[in-house]
């Protein structure tokens, strides 16, 4: 049987995953990040991704410093949605024999320029070579226990929101794709995504659940009600669109609120609070937790759906 | 100008190492390890190392399963080399599209093998696919201030002694390279190394500078000349070769001699010790540290010519 029949990466997981055995380990596999206690109230967050050139990014649209920005912006969004900073970061690349070194230079200038915006160290690297780019990025973050937030802390009556806009960065793929001139702002939104790290300071004291928008609003609502044990409606007519990608999906015969909820990769953070908390929210309200185990779309059940990277399918119903 | 053309993997290590900020950072980009105060004496150990199929294993030598513990082995190996034990591990990994169930759950035991071995979590991983078999360990390690070896601790006068005999690892590379039959002892050095994690407790208390032996005992001597301001002298008479190997090298028209050098991947444990601690070595004292920068084999001088992953040459000179 092969892997890409199992069930997506969700199945891997599941397959993987074991309880771990130290008392420090908070959280293992399957959120964001990892959860260990160093001591008393403070924890360290610890995430791990690989980009691979053909599916995260590709050499004929990206500028090698794109290709860093996104990879290290992309983890930094991973610490962002459990409520930490990011305190230092390790990397392994795997290059082609044919890579030049301005090539290198500029992939690394990407890389830290956001370590730099965050203010982190890279401390460790492993570079060999192989038959495509690809970069793993391994980030440790650090919060306190009263700022951590899980995929598993929804509740009933919660209020969901999202941080910013979605689905820019499906219409600038999509743009990318069918070859498109121009349109350069909207491409930005696929080649150099920014993470809502900067906000975090304004939603940590009301969130409840959080994650971010790494694989479409559809699969990370699925997420937070699988973890939490609740089902969640949403309202389309509430979900905030990246500004002009309306005219990317009428120019490409797109429907552009599908690239919000099955895109993915817009990084920005979704999360939930109690109605209490409304007139706080930072960024807009898209529907509400209930309980149950489905998730609604304007009364319809809407299925997963976002982009799975171990089968390479971003299904667009 | 292509990247193979600047000078190996240790011109690429400078061209990006910075110097960390945080102050907590004592070690950053060039050891086995990165090296972060937690607090007081309490020291973390991060290392990664990214495996790539072609160059580190090949699928028609290596099991799943060997797959998997060489990957985990060989950074539980960093780890010891900087006299930690293993906390926690993290995982990306690359795998084809038509990768098997089987293949997957194979490669996943075998890490985990290794992280029971030691007594560890495997708390977070990434999945994705691409046209190889690509593994990114993580692990983080912990040791106290007193137990920590660097590869700049050695002074002039020590003796450099290695924990166990070394050349087996490439004996069984040129043996599986050249299809001979049989010799499954030797083979199993390159398919499934173990690291001497067991022995650390009575080599720490004498070891003075320490690294592992990956890159093979000449590259890691330079290593530790280079990072401690000296030179060495190394007697050829005195290297412990691995049971079997001068058989696979008479076959193979090899000197076994240059296995131990100049091969790699053995991963024993090389570190330098006061002559006062001599009746203390655990393993064999192999020559000593003089002043200078240069590294003598038998009174010649020796080039560093070690195996290195980004050019992919392996000079036997």
């Amino acid at each position: 049987m092969k892997l890409t029949e199992l069930g997506g990466e969700g199945a891997l997981i599941r397959r993987i995953a074991r309880r771990p055995r130290a008392e420090e380990v908070m959280v293992g596999i399957g959120d964001d990040c990892a959860v260990v206690r160093i001591d008393g109230e403070r924890l360290h967050l610890l995430t791990v991704d690989m980009l691979v050139e053909g599916d995260h990014f590709s050499r004929t649209y990206f500028t090698p410093h794109d290709i860093g920005l996104k990879a290290m912006e992309s983890n930094v969004s991973d610490i962002a949605a459990m409520g930490g900073r990011v305190l230092y970061g390790l990397l392994s690349i795997c290059l082609p024999g044919d890579t030049t070194v301005s090539f290198f230079d500029e992939l690394y200038r990407g890389l830290y320029d956001v370590a730099d915006r965050y203010g982190f160290d890279i401390i460790g690297g492993d570079t060999t070579h192989g038959q495509q780019v690809i970069i793993s990025v391994t980030l440790v973050g650090e919060t306190d226990a009263s700022r951590l937030r899980l995929r598993s802390m929804a509740g009933p009556g919660d209020l969901i929101a999202v941080s910013g806009p979605l689905g820019g960065a499906m219409a600038g793929l999509r743009l990318l794709q069918n070859g498109v001139e121009g349109h350069a702002d909207v491409k930005r939104h696929h080649t150099s995504p920014r993470c809502d790290m900067d906000r975090l300071d304004r939603i940590v004291p009301i969130a409840k659940a959080m994650e971010d928008v790494s694989d479409g609003l559809a699969s990370e609502v699925h997420n937070i009600c699988r973890a939490s044990g609740v089902g969640a409606r949403l309202h389309s007519e509430q979900i905030p669109l990246c500004d002009a990608i309306r005219e990317t999906a009428a120019l490409l015969g797109d429907d552009p609120l599908e690239y919000a909820l099955f895109g993915g990769e817009d990084f920005k953070l979704v999360y939930t609070v109690s109605p209490n908390d409304e007139s706080r929210v930072c960024g807009t309200v898209v529907g509400e937790i209930i309980e149950g185990d489905s998730v609604f779309l304007d009364g319809q059940r809407l299925t997963r759906s976002g982009y799975d990277h171990f089968t390479g399918s971003r299904t667009i119903p």
